[in-house]
């Protein structure tokens, strides 16, 4: 922590010297001894009085780390390298209570406080948690992750007293699980699982967990208690998939995937996975309306790419497709359904009581189906012009053609994933 | 009228000679002046008192056609071609009341009676009926056909008193029609059109009529009144398919036909065409459960061969399958599904909170699927005998190797065929 220290010191010698009222704090999982030996992240921030310029705790920021980039959440803060450390300088208000917050950040510190007396003697717990939590792939709050975060880890320990305490826990949890350790709670939540916030009682702390991180962190800790091993922990990474396993891979799943790839938009991962997933949700349903039928999907990044993979189960139809019309015995409805269909390959006839016709499908190739509609679709301000600069689809085979070894990590992923769930 | 007058007596005559006492009578069509020029067929009845032996009936019709050929239906009757007439000669019991019938055909006189007085001055009008509804393939109650029998159409006439009567009323018809002319109905029926018998209060005279010939019908007779023509009654008919046209329709439809063909079982059409829709019905639901997509089938018969034909608009899918299990907190459940599941292509993962692997299905190929479970397919009887014994799969382009005349008019109907129901 000396790095940490030497940075707090610099910070409040220079607003002594500005004569600003400011006070720098160590905050996160550094501050409270739950820090994971490979994170080398350390979160300070620069609190001001309600009522003083945050613009003024900023400049001393980049005064501190004269090398550094700016970054926007709520407000502007500053990111450096510093020392090995990946530093975050924020500033924030120092309000008194966690219910009048001024920005989002202002919560922070409340946190580090109520954390850090209470974990005293179970920091091990919430360590040993955090990393079976990482090695199973659930943690991080971020959205591209949608898992637990730190803060929501620790509260659990808190909670269930232990992290064999928390496993225990898990397993009885369904969706809608509340947790409340002040028993203060005063909303109403929709989320999955609701950790109050101990210094928020309208604040869901798991908000941005999603279900199926949930339940994958409960499936995995059934099968820990069942039979516990150190790969839970620390799982062997997955290679890069091979030309030669891709090809086995296709061969044996006998699918057509087909993959939408661009340059990702110049946004935050937590801009960007919402609207890969939301562009997802409406390519999914482009594809089902179209009599196509998928296996399976997900999106990613590589390098300064972004990818959607669509694995198709049905990728070829038919040109002919039944118009079921209305019940032959309502004349006007029929009339204007056959004016609407008026030259149909076969029909009408009537079939069950309908009036059908048979006509000429639009697409009969998911490939193409994409590779037309991409263009018509409404993804989102930033997807739509980054695709409308320019894509590529790859189907099948094509895909070998990426050799990037960060796509072909994804495609190990996505085709090797094993979850132990039982 | 010659000839049945003439069997009529020479049948009277042997029964005389016999010192049997018996009626013979025209019955049917040719009895009530509602004849199509292109029928030839008569029907004559040879009646005897209840209690008597209908054997003995029997063995005067065969002495009266010596060239004859005996079927089967309820009893014994003769069939033989008698001066270019296609004869049926069929003892029955003359009974007093047609609701105490020995047996189905002793109700015939009831009609011919019932109609005979009635119809007089309106023959043409069924006539002109029975022909319009030849032309739009709604006459005959066969279960081949599923239409209109005679019988109904000239109750049709008498219920609406003519011919465009019968064609305006029909436009208002909904499925679950009742007519009683002499309203004495006694019965609940849930077939689409409801004709009580007026010679059997319990007896739905429709009950053969299928919805679909009904609404087709009824369809048919709007066009007509908004637009009469000739060819309502003398269709075009259609030309058997020649190899090029059956090509440039698997061309412009880009389907999978898949016809199944094998011996048709020795039995009479009532008999073989419910257990052809059965059996179709068996495959429907075999394709469906295996996740193909059916566009439209049909079944028919040629020759002395029948054929199911299956068209399809998905024939072909991914081997990898998803095989969705319990919600995944769900723990003895979920354990049973993972052991059942031991070797998945992918996963187990968790989708929408449920645990999901992917395995290899078993049937890629709607042609291989039929090829090898139509032996395990329950069909009936009949069919599954003639199928063990041996069956053809023709797909695509295959079916050009049958060149039969009768099976290129069924794929003309199957293709071409459309239907005036505006």
């Amino acid at each position: 922590m000396e790095t940490s220290a030497s940075i707090i010191a610099r910070i409040e010698d220079l607003a002594r010297e500005g004569g600003l009222s400011l006070k720098a704090m160590l905050v996160g999982s550094a501050a409270r001894g739950t820090w994971l030996s490979e994170d080398h992240d350390l979160d300070i921030f620069l609190g001001v009085p309600p009522g003083c310029d945050l613009g003024a705790a900023l400049e001393i920021a980049r005064r501190v780390a004269p090398d550094h980039e700016e970054k926007y959440a709520e407000h502007a803060y500053v990111h450096a390298r510093m020392d090995g450390f990946e530093v975050d300088l924020v500033p924030c208000y120092l309000v008194e209570d966690a219910a009048c917050l001024l920005s989002a950040v202002d919560r922070t510190p409340f946190h580090t406080k109520y954390v850090g007396s209470r974990i005293i003697g179970r920091e091990d717990d919430v360590l040993l948690l955090k990393q079976f939590m990482k090695g199973v792939n659930v943690y991080g709050s971020e959205l591209r992750v949608g898992g637990f975060s730190g803060y929501l880890a620790e509260l659990l320990v808190l909670c269930y007293g232990s992290f064999a305490g928390v496993l225990q826990a898990a397993n009885a949890w369904r969706p809608g699980q509340r947790l409340d350790l002040e028993g203060h709670g005063i909303a109403r939540h929709s989320e999955p699982l609701i950790m109050v916030d101990p210094v928020d009682p309208g604040r869901n702390v798991a908000a941005a967990l999603t279900l199926d991180k949930m339940l994958l962190f409960a499936g995995a800790a059934r099968s820990f208690l069942a039979e516990p091993k150190l790969d839970f922990f620390f799982p062997a990474s997955l290679a890069p998939l091979s030309d030669e396993e891709l090809i086995a891979q296709i061969n044996a799943r006998g699918t057509m995937p087909i993959l939408l790839e661009f340059a990702a938009p110049d946004v935050v991962e937590d801009v960007l996975y919402p609207q890969l997933r939301k562009a997802e949700g409406s390519i999914k349903a482009l594809i089902d309306r179209n009599g196509f039928s998928l296996l399976r999907s997900d999106v990613s990044t590589y390098r300064d790419r972004a990818l959607m993979l669509f694995e198709m189960q049905v990728w070829q139809l038919s040109k002919a497709c039944p118009r079921i019309g209305p019940p032959a015995w309502e004349a006007d409805h029929l009339s204007r359904f056959l004016a609407a269909h008026p030259r149909p390959l076969s029909g009408p006839y009537i079939a069950n009581g309908k009036v059908v016709v048979e006509e000429a499908r639009q697409y009969t190739s998911a490939r193409d189906l994409l590779a037309e509609e991409i263009a018509n679709l409404s993804l989102g301000k930033h997807l739509s012009a980054s695709i409308r600069d320019g894509h590529n689809i790859y189907a099948g085979r094509e895909l070998l053609s990426i050799k990037d070894e960060g796509f072909r990590i994804f495609l190990a992923h996505y085709f090797l994933a094993k979850f132990r769930i039982g």
